[in-house]
């Protein structure tokens, strides 16, 4: 039974690496196509990748798995790719494995965290491979959850999280695959259209590409160390229009993709029907707006630099509501006094929706938690035996489903405090930012409220801390938890 | 049906006065043994009073109370003898009345931020009556509820809260009012040994009883701006042993006076065989310990200073976990690095036991929390069907018993948002900064990451914010927001 289990854990990451291989292969054509001769970089890691995955697949037999072991993979699954995906970045950089590796885990799980510098200089197949982990993690852990369940007990998905769980209540055709091949789809067709439109609006096809990717991902890998900010500063006529269409397809991407097949297919009122889509926007202008009252108390109002300072705003607001975590001014700067730096906290834990590329908590919890509080406070005015379930869009919300959220929300308030924790022991960082490096690592935002060199220049334990969160906020806590547990391995 | 629920009420707060008109007796008592000449300024709010308790209790007439009403009234209770408490300071100090309100409501709910200073220039007797307030509102709380919730249905306050709950299930006697005698008598019992034991060790009869108040009530207050630091500042030789004194009744103040009275009556076990008390030793120990470390990887380790360092660090641990919130050192003062500013941020949210004086969201909804968080990780590894309940201390916790912990986590953490943002918004305190007022003053707390100075000048917008979390906080969050629905009005 054990070593049954064992195999199939196996199997199926082999399975995943013989993918990884072939992948390697697109930035390897990337390199011929800018003459690097960085071939062997990515024929390395492509060969073992491919080696290991043929060698499992044919010695190991899969068989149907549970829950546990469906988490257990995932969790190895991009810990592995991880390992074997930062060999490019180790061989071509000058930088320790384990900054290849933050950099390959912060790519993968689409943080955007950064340890290198001087992005402008490298390569350019190393910042293609950068971006095209993010746009593959984007959409890829999702994804391989569907599929690793798939295989197991039917019904099995619904278990595991909200966002499988909401997949699978609302698919638009019983097949499963069939749904994840929907879901590409529309993944792929957003992210040429937002390519044509950068290249329209006078960037690279190689800007465009790889900014298109880390934005549909919600990722914000940039290739500039300016981030989107670069676009301005290096004189680019139609810079604001360029801000702007970045806003709309982080927005894009920090939304459901359920919604926008429902859309696509003529539902547009789906947009702004759900509670999840009504949070969505609702917290974009009430955040947006406390931010420039914030803003205005603390600088005059100039009336020529207004639209200025509202497309800055809602730029960050998006950015890390969606948890792009793009910036066009620094989330530490004066611009953005007391509340707003609280509120840009606030919204790292929050997150986009279910069933998007975003991380953090995600808003349908927070609708759920809301709910269950009103519940409560209803609870005391009503009849001792009156049943008051928690209903959201026309759905009642089971209790263990409820638990579920509970468990997420207290796993992730363990995670902060202990991150924070040690942030604050084994740096010279203030209390405060060290907790803003755990929230963005763990809601795999990017942003924090220290300098990106700051970041660089952090011990090793910090950086290994970090990889976990990122992981672990990726995954959706409980899987890395289960990682830990005795009886995830048994039999 | 309405004018029938209000007239209960107004019967039931009258009640209250009637009470507080014979309690200020007690400063007018004082001020006369000290010739201050202030007899005026206890004998107008104490005729206010009675005036009113006894016109309202002959007017009304009491009614069987629903839950909402309990609470209202609870409320409701606290805010009116604030109002009038805070009459003898608005006349005999130059202050304002908001400010004589902040200070009666941090007392009546032993939070113990003062917008006072030149504490020791004050009148014996506003220092003996602001010591008092915190006496009462230590075990008044609770008293009072349980009191107004006996008159209702049957059971009804086993509803309410864990700390109503837990004394209801264990209560050494069936009679609602001889549990409530036990817990005064063992509090007034503790409140004595300390005056005795203080005045031993040097302290003024004064200094000894009106610290002894607000150490067994977790309130805080002292009659010096130094808080605690000032026996040693002044030269009491004896400083050491009074800090130790002090922090040994603090912890008292903090167990659950269920587990005193059955220690007391032979069973010493009770000190550390329930979860909460494993709890609450095992935070002691290791956030003393995680202080201790941070402090020296910080500073020197200079081995005759040790004593000292523990001392301090100890002594701020357990007056922070007992929302107390003595010093013996400034929170603020680097003598705490980063972490341990984290942490002590984090025992302002954990506070003391239930059944005890302190405030906070109480030991054993976060043992609840975390019993809930690891079966939700063992459900995964679990067959579907297993059942799985959440037991504490050989009790198996019902749903609806964590819906409400669950609810009152959710208000505290959004009042803490709300309160942070109104803070930041409406001064110039930093982000971090900010959120630590909140923290303390919904935590029934004291210190926090600003001067007292500071606290003093913000504005009126702030303080009122403050009042209200200082109340929220001591009535477990659900009764303020009962008051802002509609429905609790109704019939
Ligand atoms: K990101
Ligand atoms: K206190």
């Amino acid at each position: 039974m054990k070593n049954k289990k064992i195999n199939t854990i196996i199997s199926l990451l082999g399975s995943l690496l013989f993918l990884l291989g072939f992948v390697l292969l697109i930035p390897l054509i990337v390199s011929l196509i800018y003459r690097e001769s960085l071939a062997r970089i990515y024929l390395i890691p492509a060969i073992i990748s491919l080696f290991l995955g043929v060698i499992t697949r044919f010695k190991f037999r899969e068989d149907e798995i549970s829950l546990s072991t469906g988490m257990l993979v995932c969790a190895l699954g991009w810990i592995i790719i991880s390992i074997v995906g930062a060999i490019p970045f180790y061989l071509a950089l000058d930088y320790t494995y384990i900054d290849t590796l933050f950099e390959t885990v912060s790519g993968f799980t689409t943080t955007g965290i950064t340890v290198f510098s001087n992005l402008s200089s490298m390569p350019k197949s190393i910042l293609f491979w950068r971006s095209l982990i993010q746009w593959l993690g984007g959409l890829g852990f999702l994804t391989f959850f569907l599929i690793v369940t798939f295989r197991g007990q039917s019904g099995l998905f619904q278990l595991f999280t909200a966002e499988s769980h909401k997949i699978n209540m609302s698919r638009p055709v019983p097949n499963i695959f069939k749904t994840v091949k929907i879901l590409w789809g529309i993944y792929l067709g957003f992210t040429v259209l937002e390519l044509i439109i950068l290249k329209f609006l006078g960037l690279s096809f190689f800007d465009s590409i790889t900014h298109a990717f880390t934005t549909l991902s919600t990722g914000g890998f940039s290739n500039y160390d300016q981030s989107i900010a670069y676009f301005q500063q290096a004189g680019y006529t139609n810079y604001k229009i360029i801000e702007y269409v970045i806003i709309l397809f982080m927005a894009l991407g920090g939304i459901n993709f359920l919604v926008h097949y429902k859309v696509l297919t003529g539902k547009v009122k789906e947009l702004w029907q759900g509670i999840e889509m009504k949070y969505f926007w609702g917290i974009i202008v009430t955040i947006t707006s406390l931010i420039l009252l914030d803003h205005y108390l603390h600088f005059p109002l100039i009336l020529n630099k207004l639209e200025e300072t509202i497309r800055h705003t809602l730029f960050q607001v998006i950015s890390v509501l969606t948890t792009t975590g793009y910036g066009t001014r620094d989330i530490n700067a004066a611009f953005f006094p007391a509340l707003a730096k609280q509120l840009l906290l606030l919204l790292m834990l929050i997150g986009g929706c279910v069933g998007s590329t975003s991380g953090g908590i995600k808003l349908i919890r927070v609708v759920i938690l809301n709910k269950l509080f009103k519940r409560e406070l209803k609870k005391i005015s009503y009849p001792k035996r009156a049943v008051l379930p928690v209903v959201v869009d026309g759905n009642i919300i089971s209790d263990s489903e409820i638990f579920r959220v509970i468990a997420l929300l207290f796993g992730w308030l363990l995670l902060i405090v202990i991150g924070g924790g040690i942030t604050a022991l084994t740096s010279d960082l203030p209390a405060w930012n060290s907790f803003s490096g755990i929230f963005s690592a763990l809601g795999n935002i990017g942003p924090f409220y220290f300098s990106v060199e700051k970041m660089q220049s952090l011990s090793i334990t910090i950086k290994i801390t970090y990889i976990i969160a990122m992981l672990a906020g990726r995954l959706e806590i409980l899987p890395i938890f289960i990682i830990f547990n005795r009886r995830t391995w048994r039999g």
